[in-house]
């Protein structure tokens, strides 16, 4: 499942010339390259409209326009948190799914918004000149300074959402001006049973058998959003061997990390990760067994975990195979020996030596600056609304430029719809979560830390998770809204415990953050900045930028793998399904599937795998035939795809993909979604369902 | 805590000439080397007096004769399992602690044997005639029935246990001659709260506040064993700047592997074990919440777990400390220069080669390796004791030298011991285990491998843990006792579900084992014993052996350490103990201690450092002074230790051990344990106690 958390890998882009490698910017587009490869050729409209019909779920999944009522596709997964908000311990609809039979039964997602790509601006000349000859600090504040005024410039309404937009590392700055939509309600979800059938296990696997598949429709002003931007719905899927296109948001990549920065992450980020997952997932699972109730509301932090920790997995093998790293290590040393040659190398030399000092600096900082400076120690959204609640008051006393990031003017749109979602909060579960999360700060720091000793006092972290969460009041909705308007005096007033809390812990990390900002973060980013731009003066930019949750286009075809002597076929097919059913979690088929058996064509192409490029954050990115029409719904690459962080291999990283047809025959005969079939296919003829 | 499972090191074999650097065989203590540096004299009467006063617990800790009446003092974190094997949910030793107040109250422990080491035989010649010119199965085949010949020879009574022991890797074969002693009694233990106080933030940790000992008793033919090999008491214990021994078991070092292994374990076998506890941790500490029994039943395990786990981790970081990498790098380079210089040295370097792939097939292989042939998928006892049944009986039908390794003669007295174990067992525990282990199982092999399908068939790895576990009747001793008695007959007469289930699964485990021991451990093995005999032909034997669980002697000085600013002192005292307490576990002083207060010299020294050179398995190791007196009992190493596994640093790695000053401190004033007071000290006068 490729949400936002990431993605073996044998070549980089030297290699590329004949490989699909390639998250292409839609201002960057290889359309020569394309045609040449495969006779395929696109144009501006065809773009245009390509890139206006893509969508991108702020919370960190992409979508796409399939009607011109604003219904948007996307994955299952992507509105869980939705579907567990909208639920109850009377109502699960991640059990029994969930469909609008009419208008009025599409019902808002508390927390969720969808973003257009309305228009991209260069902006590299005005981010160049205000940090012109600043290093450190100054150069920090500047950047910081410089892309909050372009923002707010750009977001002349609350309806719209602009962001800076650093690309090759700091080689160009790109402003990206979104319509932002809040208002996004719940159309079509199947059971979690079938969207994810094969859990865990089954996860960045194929041949797979997932209808990871929901709708969702965007409102304007109360009313479905009328839009002539949409991807037409092709009911047949694609066929092997298509050229087809991925139009979504790849997370991020980190395929032009120097190696200072990735033994950073093979040695010392990925293993601590990956550690600390472990551990909250078997906490998770056994917490799962107190009962029905508390296995609903950890659900989807278990999906999350479980997800996040096979796809670091996966990160980290390739980062560990000896092959690749020494690839990695070689190119590196290539390019500075060229870099050595040249007077204005220099530069660029001395600012690998400054990553890998500010890298070392890490490793030395990092438990601070994980349970100090972030809120690793305090999981609980009760913190995260203190913490929103004490900041935010402080911040918006300041002038624009010299706030913290994110809450400068153009960022506060996300921050209230956070603070003031609606979705329910179990108290019990979150004592779970903060006495977890507080033992590791405790183990982390050290109990002789002062911050441990200023968080804990003589408290254990249970007595200090109970005390808190059963003393707040920030449950009530009503109380946020006021504290927040109220700003700071109303915040300091208050006697709530977790806002106290939340306000005791601030100083020391805000030092944190301050020392990290200063001497690790902006060392690193303007070093990049010096290699990217030494980079494209010695390679120019026929590459494509490093993914950074911005919109960009993979092309590649539908086809398969071979594994050693195993061939891996391209397509999976209902029947397959139906196969792998065992009746026991997570291979259960839900009670839907089995009834409607005997009226599917078990023959209809359920998944596929594609060549295209894509990395977490591409989930629910619509894969896109040369006609326009929208073929599949990416849902997750393959085991090989996770190394796609580092590097692409094109003989084996593959996206993958729900079938239009799978969906198309899963809504008719399984659902009898005929409201939304209706939409999809205008002139469909009506069929007998059940 | 230093148990088996093992633990910066800057300098290794070749800087040590001023360093405390060395774990010394008693046949290759280096006299003058220590006279040289300290000015103090030992002779083979005082080596052979203090070597046959240690003790070694079989199941993975080291200890010391302290009476002439077979007491012997380990730690408490040694004896742990066995009270909580004599513990019930009415008594529980670990809460309460244990005295025997008359010899009557001794208790035995039912798994536990503590052994002594009388003979050491160097039996290289034998070996090497044996394994001549033999390379993969047929080398590994004639090594084990060589060795296993030896032994049996040696073992000429159950009463004795004869080991051939691997030294520098192959460089040497000694054969290792114990006296065996299986009737062990508890007779002391302190409280878990102050054996453990810090609990986890402060294992492996110093300034340190723990009473982690215990006493148990030898007893022969039913008799207090009679010896005249203790180390008498010294109930002042050290001062700063003595010169101390350490005569212990340390577990393991890898000091000497080859880079490829090195590199193995930083990224591949490392993380994996890491993960793996870390998220059994996470599960155990929420069973915990299950209820008081519950939380009782796994302490035992979640002790283990968080001990490795802070262990590994700290190896983990020896391994990624670049600077230290690069040095082991740098070393075995140069010796590989050395060896490409001589005509003799070919072999060598075609060692360091076929060690390489033996290294990279490891990676291919370590799933099936883990939990094919290895039980990591089977977590319970009673699949312990049905392999052993299973094995056993097909094993004892074969010739000695054509056995498994483990069921050869001389192996069988531990084997029954743990077979016919009378400590209880928790179904709901074993349940829980299965089910968790059996997940992990089908995670790391995946759904679709054979061996999964074979384990789970339809069903989900719960109810194949429910359905076995109420199934089997292998609680029942005597039935454990028929079954191994009646041979292979009674095991395949057997329907009992967990034997049906280890026989299912038999054959598979068998086939990955011969392919590991043929194409891995074989081929490293000998590869290790090659370069091993190039590196003392160019080298000598001036250095001492990588620690394997065999007797070895360190000395040291009592001495604290700098860390930057900070100066970290050499004692603890009492008095620290109860400023550290907060009531609130782990750093909740028992009640005992709360009560004795007012009576105790506050100024008691507590736990002490030493520049010693330990590892894992030297937990219980007696600190002894030049005069053979026992001044300490060792409990743990520092944070700078757990890097010892790869290299010693001298200005930082430290020992850490309980004063017999506040051993003596605490049976008087606390515990009123006038009986053993005695013992240890016989003139002494009795002092007014609770």
């Amino acid at each position: 499942m490729r949400i936002i958390v990431a993605l073996l890998v044998l070549c980089t882009a030297a290699t590329s010339a004949h490989a699909d490698e390639g998250m292409w910017t839609y201002n960057g587009f290889p359309k020569a390259k394309l045609e040449k490869k495969y006779g395929v050729k696109v144009d501006d409209a065809w773009l245009d409209h390509v890139r206006l019909s893509s969508a991108r779920l702020a919370q960190g999944c992409s979508a796409s326009f399939v009607s011109p009522n604003g219904l948007v596709l996307t994955n299952h997964h992507c509105v869980e948190s939705c579907l567990q908000d909208l639920s109850s311990a009377e109502k699960d609809y991640l059990a029994t799914g969930f469909q609008a039979k009419t208008a009025a039964d599409e019902v808002k997602c508390p927390v969720m918004e969808v973003n257009q790509l309305v228009e991209i601006t260069d902006v590299t000349a005005r981010l160049k000149k205000a940090t012109a000859g600043l290093t450190g600090q100054k150069f920090n504040d500047a950047q910081k300074a410089e892309s909050g005024r372009i923002e707010t410039e750009c977001q002349t309404s609350p309806a719209l959402r602009c962001n800076v937009v650093t690309l090759y590392h700091g080689g160009r700055y790109d402003l990206y001006r979104y319509r932002r939509y809040q208002d996004v309600r719940m159309v079509f979800a199947p059971e979690f049973a079938i969207a994810f059938f094969g859990g865990d296990p089954d996860n960045f696997m194929f041949p797979r058998y997932d209808l990871d598949m929901s709708l969702v429709r965007v409102y304007d002003d109360g009313k479905p959003l009328q839009s002539k931007d949409f991807l037409a719905w092709n009911p047949a899927g694609p066929s092997e061997g298509d050229v087809v296109f991925v139009s979504g948001h790849p997370g991020g990549t980190d395929r032009q990390l120097t190696m200072a920065e990735l033994q950073y992450q093979r040695d010392v980020q990925l293993p601590a990760t990956l550690m600390r997952l472990s551990e909250l997932r078997g906490a998770l699972t056994e917490f799962q067994n107190r009962g029905p109730e508390q296995k609903r509301v950890s659900n989807g932090l278990l999906f999350m975990v479980e997800n996040s920790l096979k796809a670091l997995k996966g990160e980290r093998e390739a980062l560990v195979d000896r092959d690749f790293f020494a690839q990695k290590a070689a190119a590196e040393a290539a390019f500075r020996k060229k870099l050595g040659g040249r007077k204005d190398g220099r530069a660029a030399l001395q600012a690998y030596a400054s990553i890998q000092q500010a890298e070392d600096l890490k490793r030395n900082v990092r438990d601070e600056v994980n349970y100090v400076m972030g809120p690793a120690g305090f999981m609980t959204s009760y913190f995260q609304f203190a913490r929103t609640l004490v900041r935010g008051a402080d911040e918006r006393q300041r002038k624009n430029e010299d706030r913290l990031e994110e809450y400068q003017e153009a960022k506060l749109p996300a921050v209230t719809q956070s603070l003031f979602s609606s979705a329910p909060i179990d108290d019990e579960f979150e004592i779970f979560k903060l006495t977890w999360s507080l033992t590791k700060l405790r183990e982390t720091l050290g109990p002789d830390h002062a911050f441990t000793k200023r968080v804990l006092g003589q408290e254990s972290p249970a007595e200090v998770a109970k005390r808190l969460v059963s003393g707040t009041k920030l449950r009530d909705l009503a109380l946020r809204k006021q504290l927040w308007e109220g700003g700071k005096a109303a915040v300091d007033a208050s006697q709530d415990p977790m806002i106290a809390f939340a306000r005791a812990v601030d100083p020391d990390a805000r030092a944190v953050r301050k020392m990290y900002e200063d001497e690790i973060e902006s060392v690193v980013k303007k070093g990049s900045e010096t290699i990217a731009q030494a980079r494209l003066a010695l390679e120019g930019t026929s590459g494509y930028p490093d993914a950074t949750f911005t919109l960009r286009l993979s092309y590649g075809t539908v086809k398969g793998w071979t594994e050693g002597k195993k061939v891996v076929p391209a397509f999976t097919t209902l029947e397959g399904a139906f196969a792998r059913d065992t009746g026991r979690a997570p291979f259960a088929l839900p009670k839907s599937w089995l009834d409607a058996k005997p009226r599917l064509d078990l023959q209809t192409r359920f998944d596929f795998a594609a060549t295209t490029d894509i990395i977490g954050g591409n989930s629910g990115s619509p894969v896109v035939a040369r006609d326009g029409r929208i073929v599949g719904l990416v849902f997750d690459g393959n085991i090989w795809s996770l190394g796609g962080k580092y590097g692409f291999d094109e003989k084996l990283n593959r996206t993958v993909a729900v079938d239009t047809a799978a969906i198309t025959e899963a809504l008719d005969k399984i659902y009898g979604a005929t409201r939304i079939l209706e939409e999809l296919i205008p002139r469909r003829k009506p069929h007998a369902a059940n």
